[in-house]
């Protein structure tokens, strides 16, 4: 269990440093102990529906200080994503407010109402109406076209695994016939460039650790650096072993990754 | 353009009596003037979110009074369906209240919590929230199977085309991998033999009228029965010249049910 020639970790959030609001035993300690022996981190998330400041606040809360530099959720991606190709296309969105935040981080302007729309952003929405449905389902009927945050079926969520986006875009692809042009995160490269230029490191120097084989090891395996799955989330050790995406490590949790850390380091000084 | 054999009218409401609150000029009238000619008559309607009581109360405030044994909604059909086949299994809805007063008015007992349901109705659900589509995402990662009132992707409500049951399945087969195992509504058999039941009479003294190619008319032709498309809903005259179902007669409105009725009337009486 070595883990030289890694500068960098790109770590996931859901399920690999928290589940719903408790932070996963070891994984605060964790990270801060990689930062202590000079490693960058950038955190990676498929969520959509909060906002870097929120999520900033939400790691606080738990003990850990982290720039919103370092934090590169689905939401941020698909906002820079719109504002670099898309910028003056009216968006309409069907999920929480951190996704309007990043959106207008970005400098995308909401349409006035819903047949408007150029885009429909669709992310998790955990304060989903009827209303706010068919004002995602008008838009569309209207010519928008549909971009997803991600396409995760579930998450893990206080009471359980809950019902993620897949389920949004299921309602509104359903209804309208059309299908979605765009899904921004993980595994897609789109995160993965994100996070490289963020991280500043070269793939070979990066390690990407995360609970899920579809959309962590696929990511990092597709765009050229090493993996590590955690058995905190999603995913259960016989998972790895069915699946295609075989990550470099089976962690049982973010704690092994400042011990590989610290072993590697040890491994190093005593040549 | 003559009705001549018929004896009873099975009559769609949403887009054919009534578009959102208002009723459609001239319907009322034409439902008055075909009972004061003999008529028999069925409402049969693929709305699954409100029971017949409130249906009963909606015709009424538009000046229309029909017995409760005259409206046959997806609900009422699914509630009888299931109680029928399955009247010992605790069921889950995902849909308004009005589902639950028609399942519970067959004797269908309510599952304590989600994980509990053997079977999940999914209907129209205007008072959705999130908490909602959630709880039936569990009840169905939980083992329950799933059952629609209707498939239909929209209706005309009260600001126009709006999303319809279609969206509620997308959301929970997207999430969950599972597929609906039973659709109740119009065009199926179901509510064409439970139409018939109601009527009383054999298919050739039955016409069917609605504003649906694919669920009015396409259920009548199915069932043996005369059809007539009125364009008063969803439909055009074009569409009906492109479709599979062609109906017998198409009209401008319900009004003109009572004509052909009165026009058959004159006929016979002359000969």
């Amino acid at each position: 269990m070595t883990v030289k020639g890694i500068e960098g970790f790109i770590i996931d959030l859901d399920g690999t440093v928290y589940k719903g609001k408790q932070p996963i035993p070891g994984a605060v300690e964790a990270i801060a102990e990689l930062k202590r022996r000079g490693m960058k981190t950038v955190f990676l998330s498929n969520r959509g529906n909060i906002s870097r400041k929120m999520c900033k606040a939400k790691l606080s809360a738990m003990g850990l200080d982290v720039p919103e530099e370092e934090i590169l959720l689905s939401s941020t991606v698909t906002a820079n994503f719109l504002s670099a190709y898309y910028s003056s296309s009216p968006v309409w969105t069907l999920g929480d407010a951190g996704l309007r935040e990043e959106l207008a981080a970005a400098g995308l302007a909401m349409a006035d109402k819903p047949e408007s729309a150029e885009w429909l952003v669709i992310t998790l929405h955990e304060t989903l109406t009827y209303k706010e449905l068919n004002d995602a389902f008008r838009a569309v009927r209207s010519g928008a076209r549909i971009i997803a945050t991600n396409a995760d079926k579930t998450f893990p969520g206080d009471e359980g695994d809950s019902i993620d986006v897949a389920g949004m875009i299921g309602a509104i692809v359903s209804s309208t016939g059309k299908e979605v042009e765009l899904v921004i995160g993980k595994p897609s490269s789109i995160m993965a460039e994100a996070a490289l230029r963020a991280i500043g490191l070269p793939p070979a120097s990066c390690l990407v650790v995360g609970d899920s084989l579809a959309s962590d090891i696929q990511l990092g395996k597709k765009a050229g650096m090493r993996t590590a799955l955690v058995l905190t989330g999603s995913a259960k050790r016989e998972d790895a072993e069915a699946s295609e995406w075989q990550p470099d490590w089976i962690w049982d949790s973010l704690a092994d990754a400042a011990r590989a850390a610290a072993f590697s380091a040890e491994t190093e000084a005593a040549k």
